[in-house]
């Protein structure tokens, strides 16, 4: 009692991460098996894992299972979590030479898990195989992570309104065994996701490695391809499915959970599902007019091109299938506002989310009726739930704060050297875990040349973003270590 | 009864504004006198201001004095008092042949009467000094006009929280001979600034004529300059003076008013103020360093280079005594991100204002706090006084209303075939009536080469932000014109 932070807990937690990780790491190394690679990285870092994970485990394991985790437990588990896993996560890419360089292997690293995409990598093609499915498979573990902890962890933690996005009333019982079956179910949702898009991009001739790791980088909305080119030479139909699954994966999984319970009631009612349907449909139309009339390519070519890469902005994905930056300029402002919007809560999407700008719409609405009749009880609804002014505050709140990361994050690369327009889409598509940017770190580019400094600032901004801003900012404040 | 709205009131107070201007635009007949110029332009336009006031009058005279004004009627009548006022100050530009087009001279006549500064001037100096001196009255009448808005006319609409930032309980109880006497002494304070001023400029040897204009432009925040290179060209006591008093114009003139009342303690608790003068400072030494470090300037240039710049961007005002595209990016990028700030409210300055910044960060600060402590009651306070959940949700939504505007209009432009830097700042810098923007519309550069519908657009925004964006908008809403 009287500590600030029970420590054990965390790293108990945070051992059973690195048991996943070095058991990912070594089905890598059967990948380099397959291909007849060097084993050795993955190896070596999967006894790492192995070690550290252990040593948490052994320290921790007098700390009984059934202690209540504080709040505070659980920021900082959720914080460390993901940094011990990026600074494991890089090790491969080190040890097998792909990627020398401690600050550019931590950033391919922190972008992966954090289903961002952005890379540091000027050529894909050359590293071995192996090597690019742990790349994808970053993705895939940070995407199911961040499923969980939207759906799962933050609601019990009753901050922010997270209860109302997702699964609302069932879990707030925390009955151990629900949350565990429904923690089964989101994982198993998760896979066949994984599994169904796999065979469309087969069935579209894709060999089965590009496949798997396309699939990964899709359903985790990630973004990094093992080709260079990203998905802009293969066919029309594969684009289409990546479209839609992206589309799919961006999606709040609790509307999964309730197609696959038959709750077809619930998934109407839902008001996130229909605003980000007709946000992503209404920023398509608008691009592929502006494609069709200034750029004159078939309507089928710009509504493909349109498609593929709001879907892709707008779910934080980063897949490319075609150089946005070679577009009119309305398209591409359009491109960059976008990167503000982020998929459904509950989804692998990043950024601010649907569901907060649709809060704030509602917000500015009420405000002009209230105008109208001041005295009038205006309560805002979700779902048909009514918000608590608490909860549409820390909403509206969030928004704010997510900007002023923003704009400190840009003023610090700026004053780093790095203009204007690379330095704020930079942070910007960090921040949402989107992946490509405008200026020098457009689709067709990579973040290879920013300063050390810089790729760090964005690595720390990829993990901020990805946690919900507040999870990671609550640790450097004073309240946090206060007793 | 069963009217939508008073259209009685609402003229009866628009013919009063047009008398106002009809006698002001004969004060400018007689500078000409004095320049020797042509007196026509303005006889003419003063004469139909009257015919129109008088119609006006004449029409409605029979709407008795005592009768309630509703809330939509006040909405509606400050939006058409500013648009008519800038219909008819346009003509003295049209009918002298200073700005042959009406759309230049409507935006010229908008920015004067918003206290904006943006010009499509292109030579300033040509133009015949009644011209000028017009130009920089409607800077002086829109100055005065927005004091009383927000400090008299907005809290008793009692919607947005402006009771709180303004002069709390004393107008709460809306005695008609108290709230005159306010207004009395709140013209009083802004005629002894604006004489001040004057005193100052010509005891640094500028003449009469100049110390004037500028003394017009600096008191309501606007930056017309009679001058083309702005201030630039004047002794660093003369930009010393310029800075001080545009910084006491951004002031709230609540502040001005207990000071006139001694009463100090108020002045003492007030946070706005104590928020507005750690900001600027801030702001100012991040860009003195910035100057001094990396463009070698000596300390005193770069401070004073730096505190004007960063206080005519802070307060709206928009003159110049330097040019910043010519700064470090770094710097720049700082003053871009400062056209969303804005000055005190209840003063000349426009923007988002500071004290809904400082309201942002409460919230953000309480949220870290909320974290750590769910069940803490922890209420947000501003000069002592709880703040209502009710007037917190609008203020933060004033925040979001205000970037949407903003990223709409910044899109129009872009959509109009003006580059992406050019457009966004063109928007931002006329939203909060600043004057010089970023890219092509710089501190040395003007709006003249934008298209007409560019130049629409942003009239439009200069009184959108101007009056503070619902007041505006809030005439487009179908509420507004139901029953």
């Amino acid at each position: 009692m009287g500590k600030i932070v029970n420590l054990k807990i965390v790293f108990k937690v945070i051992s059973r991460n690195l048991f996943i990780l070095s058991a990912a790491l070594f089905v890598c190394a059967g990948v380099a098996v397959i291909f007849s690679e060097n084993t050795l990285p993955f190896i070596l870092s999967s006894l790492i894992s192995l070690a550290i994970g252990l040593t948490f485990f052994l320290t921790t394991r007098k700390q009984s299972e059934n202690v209540t985790i504080h709040r505070k437990d659980a920021y900082l588990t959720v914080t460390l979590s993901w940094v011990f896993i990026s600074l494991i996560g890089c090790l491969p890419y080190l040890f097998s030479g792909a990627i020398p360089s401690f600050v550019n292997a931590l950033f391919e690293s922190v972008s992966g898990f954090t289903t961002t995409g952005a890379s540091i990598l000027t050529d894909i093609e050359i590293l071995p195989k192996s090597i690019l499915f742990w790349r994808s498979l970053t993705h895939w573990i940070g995407g199911i992570g961040i499923i969980v902890l939207v759906i799962i962890v933050m609601p019990t933690l009753q901050i922010g309104g997270y209860h109302l996005f997702t699964l609302e009333s069932s879990l707030q019982e925390k009955i151990q065994p629900k949350i565990k079956a429904v923690g089964n179910r989101l994982l198993l949702i998760y896979i066949i996701l994984t599994v169904a898009e796999i065979i469309f991009l087969l069935a579209g001739n894709m060999n089965l490695f590009e496949s798997i790791c396309h699939s990964f980088g899709t359903v985790a909305t990630g973004g990094f391809s093992p080709k260079n080119t990203s998905i802009i030479d293969y066919s029309p139909y594969i684009q289409y499915v990546i479209t839609i699954f992206m589309f799919l994966a961006g999606t709040n999984f609790v509307i999964h959970y309730y197609l696959f319970k038959r709750e077809f009631k619930k998934v109407k009612e839902n008001e996130e599902l229909k605003f980000y349907a007709i946000v992503v449909f209404s920023i398509i139309v608008l691009i592929t007019a502006s494609l069709y009339f200034t750029m004159n390519k078939p309507l089928e070519k710009s509504f493909r091109d349109a498609s593929f890469q709001v879907v892709s902005i707008v779910t934080c994905t980063g897949f490319a299938s075609a150089d946005y930056l070679l577009w009119p300029a309305f398209a591409w402002t359009i491109i960059f506002f976008s990167m503000f919007l982020g998929g459904s809560t509950g989804s692998t999407a990043g950024g601010i989310k649907m569901v907060r700008h649709l809060m704030m719409l509602k917000n500015i609405r009420r405000n002009f009726r209230q105008m109208i009749s001041p005295n009038a009880i205006l309560p805002i609804r979700l779902n048909n739930n009514v918000i608590s002014s608490e909860t549409n505050r820390s909403i509206l709140t969030f928004i704010a704060a997510y900007f002023l990361v923003f704009l400190i994050g840009s003023a610090s690369l700026v004053l780093l050297g790095i203009d204007g327009e690379t330095a704020s889409s930079s942070v910007a598509t960090c921040m949402a875990g989107i992946g490509p940017g405008i200026g020098t770190v457009g689709p067709a580019s990579n973040f290879a040349h920013l300063p050390d400094l810089g790729k760090m600032i964005l690595s720390f901004l990829m993990l901020v973003g990805r946690l919900e801003i507040y999870t990671v900012i609550v640790l450097f404040s004073r309240n946090f270590w206060g007793k």
